[in-house]
């Protein structure tokens, strides 16, 4: 049997046809529009995946079932999407709109957990019976796998591992709180500290690499100007290294897992970033006598969401 | 069948009889000693739960296996204790020493995993998927029960909440890092608290209380200034209460437990403490769509962590 994937973003719907083992047979995209109405909206996520079956050359016999990896809280059981700010759902019939165009089983998980599941299934976490999958993008997403199974909390409210406060009365996030690790370590964050560096040194080098456009800067720049030399781009590099390593010891003193994949925009600067980070954590983890948690890149990138979703219908 | 539960702390050694259902027959304590070679400290638990079983009028026939919660990192399967600081343990073999005066199973855990077992299995946890037990004394002990079982990471070196820092580069913990959550809500961080703050008004309420004895400022001492209308006494209760407030807003945006029991020193102010407590976390928690979790009392005080270790051999 087959599986569709389907990974809905603010920007994008991807999905795919994957096998047992987690490999995407073909994969495709369209635009999500996301401020039209979730019912043409589903209508494309459900089109797409009609499309990738036929571009298989299997028919709906050949598939199992449907996983979907949203933002905002799911709630499986009724098949709807409870809320979403990203896009703005409220109370989504997820589940019975999939289900006009595709007579399938439709599983819905929040898109952070359906990432880390596929890192578990055919990823960096591969294997383990505790990981984390920890996602520095707008925001930062965690997703976390305990013997196999998505831990998602008593009514899958929990794993909001960027709405952990690492600052008391720090910087104001999103979700109302102060201090959130998103707030710190999101490659939104990394843009924020990157840009009030940048006005401060206005003839600097990374003013210079984004040619004067403060609104240029990308969550890539500081690296860039990092790698250049400078010393401004350094410091930033630093400031963000620490305060992401600070959240990753916290994740490894709640949850010791084997494994922490390390996704999203920001991970790709790869060992420039995390052989840093990985000291810092050695360093402050709390027990000294157990074998270090594994930091590593999450492998998958973005299919890693696609492959979750699929087999979802697995760990149920 | 009857179970042994010994509780081990830094001043007192607890056990307990304790029946399938979680109740305890009969229990007892005597010092710990903890200057002592591991050998005499050992001896002296198992010649507790010997004459415990005894005054019982039961004999070793009637005992399933002892459980022993104990401070540190402990190994199950190798039965030893890894580390711990608070008595100072480096790779005990526990369960051999113990199998010198009683040859039964021995399980060993965490003194606050026990404790959050105990609340699951007996007290305000009862009947709950997924519950946390935070224990405020001496440090932060955190404890998390999620399917009936103990969740302790992947060696053990798991479930340390109180090791989550909340404001970085903040206060200096005896973890060694910078900013802890027990370096604000522990008991022992109240009471630095309310010393610093009695230091700088020498003529107030704080110092009357205690006879202009700072020595004597105890967990207790803010919170009956506040109580008398002393402005002072109120800022730092408030204080304290907005810090334990951010530390389980932290808690529940990672787990989302049903439950979050309450124990330690500083909890026996009950509602006093729990009603503010209570307030902001709900004002805070990510996720507004879902029941909050339940903030009480733990209800079994020091009994949680006998009945806890006694019935170890059950959630194996």
């Amino acid at each position: 049997m087959y599986y569709i994937g389907i990974d809905l973003g603010g920007t994008n719907i991807a999905a795919g046809i994957v096998d047992e083992e987690g490999k995407i047979l073909k994969k495709g995209s369209v635009p999500t529009g996301a401020h039209r109405h979730y019912t043409e909206i589903m209508k494309d996520m459900a089109q797409l995946s009609l499309d990738l079956v036929k571009e298989c050359g299997l028919t709906l016999d050949d598939i199992h079932s449907v996983g979907i990896g949203s933002p905002g809280t799911p709630d499986n059981e009724k098949g709807m999407i409870l809320y979403s700010n990203n896009i703005a759902f409220l109370n989504v019939p997820m589940r019975e709109e999939i289900q006009k165009y595709i007579p399938k089983p439709v599983n819905i998980e929040n898109d952070a957990n359906c990432a880390a599941y596929g890192e578990y299934i055919a990823g960096g976490a591969k294997g383990t019976k505790i990981s984390v999958t920890i996602t520095l993008g707008t925001g930062i997403g965690g997703g976390i796998i305990i013997d196999g199974k998505i831990y998602t909390g008593a009514h899958h409210a929990g794993a909001e591992l960027g709405h952990m406060v690492i600052c008391v009365d720090g910087e104001q996030c999103t979700c109302g709180r102060r201090g959130c690790w998103e707030a710190y370590a999101s490659a939104t964050a990394l843009i924020r500290m990157t840009r009030e560096a940048a006005a401060r040194d206005i003839n600097g080098t990374i003013m210079k690499l984004v040619n004067g456009d403060i609104s240029k800067i990308d969550a890539k720049t500081a690296f860039d100007a990092k790698r250049m030399g400078d010393s401004v781009g350094a410091a930033i590099v630093d400031k963000y290294v620490k305060y992401l390593a600070e959240g990753l010891v916290n994740v490894c003193n709640i949850f010791e897992p084997e494994v922490i994949c390390i996704g999203g925009g920001v991970s790709k600067e790869g060992e420039y970033l995390l052989e840093p980070v990985r000291k810092l954590v050695y360093e402050k983890f709390y027990c000294k006598q157990v074998p270090m948690p594994k930091i590593i890149p999450a492998v998958l990138g973005n299919d890693a969401g696609i492959i979750g979703a699929a087999l979802l219908a697995k760990q149920l």
